[in-house]
């Protein structure tokens, strides 16, 4: 058997045949098409990464039982997506230095292929849990009909599979603690909540010219309204009727316990995960902005070469298609320490370690 | 005569007392509030190095005879300007490690004062050339209202001095090579638009499916229309009146044709000085967007310590708030090299350099 | 009492009148200079920061009892330093636009004054655990000569206290588990590791060319006999009388079985703990590198402004004053988790959360 | 025909069936196994992408005659190349997130294939024009050995193509201007220098402490002897002869003339084309320099998959494998602007732009 070279490894010979010129074919290369195909090259090799990262935290979390040992190695796969997220994000400092002009010298050429076939973009999105129904429409299409049967099916089975979402608000919502509710923690919590938006209504009323002040109580009186969802199911509800929610009741409850009580070590993980989750959602909204504002300045107001004014769809997925809003959000429900309910001390017993060996 | 230290030079004993913590004076040390202060210190500092080589770029480009030389040190200071940015983005991950409950400890403390009062800012956003009837209100005031007497005389300075905008646009008009027409030029790149954008039509037409045919159409004759102001002096003061171009004619001219042959060597500085320019104003406009998204993601929908939801009026000025926006879309004109009308000789000669020492 | 306002929160006066040019004063100002102080300046306020998170994780470790909730708190002040140390080597790109010919412009203004008289950095260093002994020294002197009285106090004050190695080493010394010994973890940890060398030396045989097989047996032979110093206190602590181990022998133990063990629950904080250290330990580091890069293009051969060649002083401490190297090392004694003892039950269970509300 | 899509375009089904994992062919899937081959697939194109450019520059610079705009869309090249190092930096600290442990589970079944049998990287370092005297040795071995036949014979040509190293080389000493003598450019340069060196004596003498000022002296001495080098070609050949130059004569002279002068028009793209073949040199040993540490970090003091302690090797390439060392020197003769003798107008003419059409 003949010993492994690092060509041979990494499949060097098949790897480096992919990168093929449209315009080579055409008779006229254009020195910068290379840069275009190799940069896509990459983009997809670092997403089919980032598919085995969130696979495998969709599953640990998925599990029946996940202790806390699964925890971190779930959390361990999203940071490093995390980390992959500012490659993807830095390379397009690298696309950019092809200027319109060069792009223009092949761009017809690939006309109708479009990234928007990527397939394991809209399998990545899937997995994290983006809905159907929240997707925007592009070209009067469905998101499939630009995928080829193959991967139409992979995408397809990635929408029908419980996404990362859907798991972590199982999880969430088994959680144990928040049932401990024998010291009635909402009724406190509730009680300094009162308390601290009547504090900001004294401050405004007090501090601010007369001008701001109107725009500002009302403000307040949405931030109160807003709060009451916490405590009132049906009010809740409604609002997750209504789109302004995803999360079920008993998973959001869980994800606030989870920010106010984070400094307790048993929630230090988890707290970790669920920031983790939003700082995904957050880089990929970044990576969705630097790509419109590219893709703007590359062509203009002419279309993309799938059609469309791709960069105006881009632009309105920016915040369409963000998955985990709710835990963003979760900061409008945060008081200070020095208003958070004390835990009584078997509750924080439990929270913590034990060392009795 | 004392020798000069580090430390006298740096003056670090005055710059190290500058860091005075509200909640130390209120009795209850926050241990986040120096990284508060200490980024918000490094911002204002860094933007007065900003308008510096804002300052200075102005000034030479302002200079009623700007040559080569001249060009390439304004230059160099926005690739300096461009460079800072960068570092002032960076800085948004480690103010971002403050969560939502540590700042709460003094959020409080620190009303009514806001980030809207920076004079720096407002001088800096001057100095670039935003507009006044371009800003978006905040509170419903003016943004002088937040500003004390002395800083107020500066940022109105800034807004009555030329602004960069408005030099680099006087010395684009000034550019005598838009009036070398006796070729035609503008003839001759007409009529390969129109060529380039039949082509487009027949592309359309011939490779895409029904459903997306239509609005793909529709969008082709509204770039007809807009290359058509290129042309008509009437339809682009038409344009610019209604507030969709800024530049004026002569000057838009003159912008597109440093575009379209850059590569000419006497073109190569105003190629990389217009970019410049519009990287400033994508950074600027990427450092509002990281900072709306934290400010956000720290405060939820609770209302800023200047009052108001202060990441929506944020969130707004990342587009509404920019200033080189003609020279982005510039894309939107260019053609493929090869339809690039070919300068006469005599141009190109007086395009490049000569050496006949 | 007049209300809070941004500029007198953060006393923008005070602050934005500490950059004083000395070329201004010699009569000649460089337009470079501004950008030479504010860069140090801002590298001044982010080193007060870093001190800060830098004094609270020593406290916090510290302490006689440290609980999991107080390793989150520490975990957190360095992860911060990690993120500014960020920021601090981006800022070198920065001051890099700064090209030689610029800086000579009012270099000559600055001496003696020199970087070295950063009475602050050399703060960090002694609070991190830099040993006098170890420090390079730089003009045949002593690190304090170039400090003025105040500062000398300052640094000597840090160099007096427990370092952040000394508390973390302390800390580890105590961890409990390491005497949970009954199941004889080190025997069977070292009978896997003679397993894993004789598998090792096997494979060189059979698959290295011969000339680099003579090579590569003796460096196994080299690596066998670090192994033996973990098992052997005498050998350890010689290698420790001669420089080549800080850390005690129990704290080396401790940190090695939280390295092979930190899947484990309860040591998942300290895992992240010791490798924090080694980050903040490679990115002063990779700053050093970076820093002597600039230095030594910035003025070639030349003397520095504190007079020596500053740059080859920077580039030799760039290793010698590394601080954590014994946890960095700690990569040389892993093994693959299918060669890691088993602990036994009773241990796994203790090093776990119990859930028992 | 069928229509081109994305996946076609970029061939994705072939490229993303390159992962091919050993630990699963040995029955033991590694989760970190595909990070590991993604990351250094990766590699790999991104090395092809600047191999293209880099070849492109070469082509370019090597020409017979080399206009303003040669240098231009050269340069363009190399600005891409740095933006890709960039990307090829920040990747490490994706591979980071791959702990010690982890990459012992699939270690030992990549014996004894290794990263330094990349045969991009070689022909990468042989196109800028790394000579092979220059070569350290590894494993006792020249740096083919490791290649196959075909690899061997691709790296083997791009060693004997002229490099990037010498096409710069002959085009500089090519440069007229540097003929300009009449005015005897170099006396008075020479005169300045000393001037220089006397007030640096005065200043080492008037405020260095007694302690450091000898070493000082010593130093002003050699770089004294240092500037001789410039004045005196056989001075400056006894170096080149001992290995401590690399440039030719008229070249070494054209590069510091472009260095002294580059604020004239004509010499601002060499300027920065001299500056980016700088920067593209330190980039690549801060890429070895963090390599090195990440092997180290990964492995300890084991040997690498290929046979030897790889990171020892890595770490004395990041200075032994410098290639534009020269220019990185060039600092070294910098002299104030105020001492730059003043050119003849003819000169100055000659080096500007001209307009008159």
């Amino acid at each position: 058997m003949s010993r492994l070279t690092y060509g041979k490894y990494l499949k060097l010979k098949e790897l480096l045949a992919c990168q093929v010129l449209e315009s080579a074919k055409a008779g006229r290369p254009a020195h910068d098409e290379l840069l275009f195909i190799v940069t896509h090259q990459t983009y997809e090799l670092w997403f089919k990464q980032v598919l085995h990262e969130l696979g495998a935290a969709r599953r640990i979390m998925g599990a029946e039982v996940v202790n806390e040992r699964d925890v971190g190695r779930a959390l361990h796969a999203l940071e490093r997506v995390i980390k992959i997220q500012g490659v993807l994000v830095d390379q397009i400092d690298v696309l950019e230095t092809m200027t319109p002009l060069d792009f223009l010298d092949f761009r017809n050429l690939l006309t109708p292929s479009s990234g928007f076939q990527s397939a394991q973009f809209r399998e990545l999105e899937n997995t994290l849990g983006l809905k159907r129904t929240q997707r925007l429409r592009y070209n009067e299409a469905d998101y499939e009909t630009s995928l080829d049967a193959a991967d139409r099916r992979a995408v397809g089975a990635a929408a029908q599979a419980p996404s990362l979402f859907d798991v972590v608000e199982a999880w969430l919502a088994r959680t144990p603690f928040v049932q401990f509710r024998e010291f009635d923690f909402w009724r406190e919590y509730r009680a300094n909540v009162t308390r601290m938006l009547d504090e900001d209504r004294a401050t405004i009323t007090a501090q601010l010219p007369d001008a701001a002040r109107g725009a500002q109580l009302e403000e307040l009186d949405r931030t109160r309204a807003t709060f009451e969802s916490v405590f009132d199911p049906g009010k809740y509800e409604a609002l997750r009727a209504a789109g302004e929610r995803r999360l079920s009741y008993p998973a959001f409850l869980a994800a606030l316990m989870i920010m106010l009580y984070r400094d307790e070590p048993i929630l230090q993980s988890p707290y970790r995960l669920l920031t983790a989750l939003v700082e995904i959602d957050e880089n990929l909204a970044l990576w969705r902005y630097r790509h419109a504002l590219m893709v703007e300045r590359m062509i203009g107001a002419k279309i993309g070469t799938g059609g469309s004014s791709g960069h105006e769809y881009l632009r309105r997925t920016i915040e369409a298609h963000r998955v985990f809003l709710d835990f963003f959000n979760l900061s409008t429900y945060l008081i200070p320490r020095s208003l958070l309910p004390r835990l009584p001390a078997e509750l924080e017993r439990a929270l913590g370690f034990r060392w009795n060996a």
